[in-house]
């Protein structure tokens, strides 16, 4: 038996947090507003970005703001301006890096789409993610290899996508490596079950969607679940009434998202898949119309507004003009509000630590959590933190015919990571011949693939 | 070390053949001409047939060629009332049997036709496939159980088509059956080898394609080569030099096969996908287009003909009007020529006897022979074939892309089999949706599956 | 993200256990002391045993403990003298049998010690594992199948041995059982590493088993560990120094052992195979020397006693003469005194309940936890419990040239599992015949297994 | 279709063979024996021996038989003074070497002897077979380097035990080359079915061993058959009577075997694990009793006489004293006859050259041949030889009890040559530990292997 309760702690842990594109104006605000909430532990975040007045911005707001009356935390902020400094001696490692979207995320987009090939968001599979995985790679491999030399037992939290890609190549780079690839795509699900859960059980008003227990299973974006409970009571078995109610799935009008936020999500596309499967799908509608071959033939991108989601267009990705949000925080020009910010990376640090333990989904190498796949790749289950441990669930096997489609994906994601290794460009091309997106013909394909290389070629 | 050159008998086997469908109008025929040239064997063969009548008159055929100067072979052939009469004591049973097409392939092909869905052969997957599935799987049961009680110990030939999933029927129904599935598809390939190997080997103006070996390892109308040889010199390396010579592959101008033979091959597609996985397909274009999801979006059908096929419409499958080829040959408006048929059938009779062993390929449940394919599934590889044997060759393992999308196929195979076992509508549609060619949307694959159902039921 | 935390329910859930072999004079104490504490959860505990004279007396006993003063708990303790009764609407249902000693232990264990080979524990592996798993078959299977028919919700907890075969059965009669299947033998090794890290921890004086965290994969009684943590601090590399430090590891003398509690455990087997296999073997050393060929060729079975363990004589296996203890505690010869048992039973329970999580090590049917042994097969590893739902941990794969050896029995337990479905015993005794234990010749095993099989016969 | 018939060729094929222990008394003599008679190849055979003027003196032979009157053949033979010269632009190699007996046989057999450990041969598994691979690996390593150097398209005849861990070494080292290992015991069991189909076969007097066919499946001197058969006729059936026929097994008297000969086989071990698994092994049992642990445990080495066979004591392994066999031909003090071998080597030449096909039982990396067994282990079973182009044939899977068993060896086998080439003793000496023969406990296995690695240093 091994309890799993918290533990008080005699002494509060001091942690050093070394920060990989701390430069960044979202994630990292969160992270200082949740360490600034965070009393059990202590220590050092050094911020590191190729942008390093964007870090050191960023640490002087995590300064100030820890320094505030109603911060309890007790942390210290340093951007640093390379690479091994930031790693130097680290705890934990968080990467959040995004390449520069006015040269990567328009063209990633944008090219496709003169062949006809739409993408609504363009960072895992299709054109667009096998060019960004294909960037990734030789990053990800110079961020292994300083770890293996700065601190080969730090804790590697990744947050940058293309997920399944980004982490598989830090663990063929330094197998020893401990990195855990984390998203948010299923807490979308465990909303949906907790409305499920407050509409069809008795006596129940509201559920927190943080108890509800969800088994996944698959790839990231493109991952499953089969169970869900709350409080010991199933919710699977609500889908299929909710299925029926929902029917005809694909009946929002064309034009009708135009206002829409990118990220809205009716699930419409997620219950077509389980219609198909008898699984749900645990990720945006907009992720998922990008693995399979059945949602993004249009001839008019507003065609997609049936499915209750709309295509991001690459102008989207832009960061608007003006200062930039840390900007406006230090020059009070807005105020930064200490909230509940749900993100869990602070609790993940401090189930690593030892202080409570979690069981979240995460990107681990396989081995054995999804039975039906292949040992070694990157997949998506359910784990178990504890102090310095990780350990995934057992999540089953994938149904036969979903298995072939999930694995079809794992293969590219693997030959992609192979090729980018050996600097493999046939090979990569192979992988994007057989993407589901790209229905191109041969000529076509290969003209679409040299003018993303070659653009690439030019950053 | 086992020999295995021709053995010469000290008697004749006096052998007994059920051949059900033997009312046909093509392959009975070339069985009458093989028997009525082969010596080394003799015995019964009879024929049953739903159509009484057509069996009637090929007993009558097969009995006048065999009484002529120019036979040497002894055989009877007698036509029978019932599957039982036909396969008591066989002691090998040939399955060559066809729908009515008038009331089958007409509406397999037309209605999907009407849906956008076009497929050129329709026998194997697709809507056509799955249809003619679903028929055959009840057949095949029965024709398991027959042999089960009148002959368990014969061999079983089977020709027709979905050869997969009739050959798979046969094992569910009756697991200790010896039943063989044998196509031609490969041996055009073997003709693809032979004229590369006049092309290129310096000195030699013409090769016998029954020389060309191949090492065949997939499923039926889709399987895959990857190694040719011709008296022990390698073939396969002069793959990419045809394939650069015959590029741009799809340049055959729309119409231009307008009047082509439905069969007309040109090996574009083949090539298509041997530049895509490098591994060449073993089966004609116009079968392998259905496979996949790249070649059958045409807004206009003879868009197909750039890759030098063509549909073959549903007409096409209707015999002709007037007397049948076995009339004419009874009446003397046409004469019954002995020729050297290429047929394999009778070697493959001699070869289980022990009279002269033989490698081919053929359709067998996988033991294997194919590594990374499921085991139990029917898979087509070589195989060798002596005295009472059959023993499939090693192939090794599908390079990993091409496995993901055969994969999916046996998927489908093997979860059509199971519903028809079970008589699940429901599982069969799942296997429809996730088929390749159906690219409908949920309601529109609903409505055209309940059609097929229906037309089917009339029957 | 999902909450791992205690959750304090608004009501205390009331659960209907089903207890067979609630005779027991043992586990029935343990249970009655922690339900007598335990206060979040209330309800019936309904008592069945093939002597219902000891279960109404442990009804009594179970009765008069909760009212008395110092006992908290709500509980109904009632004896039932059916097993459909017992699980009518259980909840919880436990199984705790024992076979009558006097009839079964005493052949198990003097019949082929009179061949030489000599059992230590004879539970689980050897001739009378096996024999015991040929009794035990039938009577899981009525278990089973009464719990389909009466409570096929209820979560089971075997305690039963032969562990792995009873397991198996369970969900071989009734495969969407929910059953478990638990054993002690792990804490033993939660103990040795609590003693290396107060050991070998600077500044660590005692360290609670409870709160080391070990690995475990393998079968129960044969099961391996190859990590150790406590408090995120790597226990498993102290193991080196340890067993230098206790090399040469069968160094007791023959005879010192005469004495020795039978349940002695010095870890000498369990070193010797940790230096054999590069891991740690999580059972006592007397189970261990059953399931390997190296220990037990005996020409005097005080020679045993090197290893610092003893062999148990049948005769260790019979109750005392005069009251049981439960007749004791009635009469008032004995207090029952309510103490910290230390048994997890009822924290399982509490954790199936949804009350609090719980990780512990347990016997489930094989989905991934250990990647390299079949699926399907019992084995041991850790799992998480939570709100009705016991989800295995992965636990990776075993060494490979443990593998094999783990792999031998785990064949031999299903094949057992099978042959006692089918009623074969030519199977069974082909198994027996590759036990390890038994290296008697052809004719000497067929006497033996004849006599043990006939003794059977007689109960 | 693939016709496998004899092809006549046109002209004779030119080969050159390059013979690594060229200097043998035995298979070089049946080499130049068989060469003297084949008439439809000719070319060079080139002797290469760590003694050179053994070598040299057959080369001597080979040319003075070859111009013979009643020799056909039309062959050179050269004696040379390194390994890359034989091997420099050979078509065939041949590796048929042994350590020197006196300096390595002796003490490979009689050091365990002095612990209790008896072995019958010594050349596999075992303490010996573990020495012998350790040697060999080296060796083999560095063959292949050279064959990759000078022959990289050659065909490879290995012929040298231990036979699995010579030829995974051959692809360890080279994974492109085209190694075959060649070995006769299952000869032996085509002859026992042959006396098998004679005797119950009606109307059979004689049967030609080398026209029954034998499914192999399994390790080198420990492989199964499951299937016999006689021109189409099950002979497997015969063997249950045969047992019954020859119970009991261990019935000849110890000391029985005083005189006989070494390669003695009776069958009987045989029979006896037939008896246990179902599946009959294919080996000598002097062979067979290594592999498992219930046949030499010896308090007297006559004992094992009962199974018909006897310990070949080192001795017998030394040449004789005087002038060799090749000596005394060239002296004319005996006379080298012209004989009909048995021997295969020259048919598997011819049919790698495009002869003549044919089919034999060999060593080769599995690839599905035996499906249950590991990927790229090297694995006995049939395989079909034709052009340049050795195909394994399917066997299936071993039943469940032997695979464990089996596997146990390979697992030992891969990991020998994983520790050779990291040159990891320890390593080795686990495999050592977990040999079914050595029952020694740990002190005295190590002091075992000490003493045999020393002695195996002094050379
Ligand atoms: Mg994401
Ligand atoms: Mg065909
Ligand atoms: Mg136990
Ligand atoms: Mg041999």
């Amino acid at each position: 038996m091994h309890h799993l309760g918290r533990r008080s702690s005699d002494a509060i842990p001091e942690v050093r947090i070394g920060y990989i594109g701390g430069g960044s104006q979202g994630w990292a605000h969160t992270l200082i507003n949740d360490l600034a909430q965070c009393t059990d532990i202590a220590g050092t975040v050094a911020l590191y970005d190729v942008d390093y007045e964007a870090a050191r911005k960023n640490a002087e707001l995590g300064t100030q703001v820890t320094d505030r009356a109603d911060a309890d935390g007790d942390w210290t902020f340093d951007a640093v301006r390379d690479l091994s400094a930031a790693l130097s001696g680290a705890d934990i490692v968080i990467c959040s890096i995004q390449d520069p979207p006015a040269e990567t995320f328009v063209h990633d987009i944008d090219l496709p789409k003169q062949y006809g090939i739409h993408q609504p968001v363009a960072d895992t599979v299709g054109p667009g993610g096998i060019l960004r995985s294909m960037r990734a790679i030789p990053q990800y491999r110079e961020i292994a290899a300083t770890i293996r030399e700065q601190c080969p037992d730090a804790w590697v939290l990744n947050y940058t996508n293309p997920m399944t890609v980004c982490t598989r190549t830090l663990y063929e780079e330094f197998p020893e490596i401990k990195a855990i690839g984390l998203c948010h795509e299923v807490f979308q699900t465990q909303e949906l079950f907790a409305e499920l859960a407050a509409t069809h059980l008795d006596g129940v008003d509201a559920v927190d969607p943080d108890e509800v227990h969800v088994t996944v299973k698959g790839i990231n974006h493109f991952t499953w679940v089969d169970e869900a409970r709350w409080r010991g009571r199933d919710l699977y078995r609500f889908l299929d009434a909710e299925l029926a109610a929902r029917t005809p799935l694909a009946d929002f009008d064309p034009g009708s998202m135009a206002d829409a936020s990118y990220w809205t999500n009716n699930y419409r596309v997620a219950f077509d898949l389980y219609d198909r499967f008898g699984c749900f799908p645990a990720a945006g509608d907009r992720h998922l119309v990008e693995f399979v071959p059945w949602y993004l033939e249009l001839d008019d991108p507003d065609e997609l507004h049936r499915w209750g989601i709309r295509l991001t267009p690459s102008e989207a990705r832009l960061p608007a003009d003006g200062p930039t949000p840390t900007e406006r925080y230090l020059s009070g020009a807005e105020t930064f509000e200490l909230t509940e910010s749900g993100e869990e990376a602070v609790d993940i640090i401090r189930a690593l630590l030892g202080l409570e333990p979690l069981e979240t989904h995460l990107n681990y190498p396989n081995r054995g959590q999804v039975a039906n796949l292949p040992d070694g790749a990157v997949v998506e289950t359910n784990a178990l933190l504890t102090g310095d441990a990780v350990t995934p669930l057992t999540a089953g096997s994938l149904p036969r015919s979903l298995r072939s489609l999930v694995l079809a994906h794992v293969h590219n994601q693997e030959t992609l990571v192979e090729a980018g290794f050996d600097g493999d460009l046939d090979r990569a091309f192979r992988v994007f011949l057989s993407d589901p997106l790209v229905t191109l013909e041969r000529e076509a394909a290969e003209s679409l693939f040299s003018e993303l290389v070659e653009r690439e070629r030019e950053f």
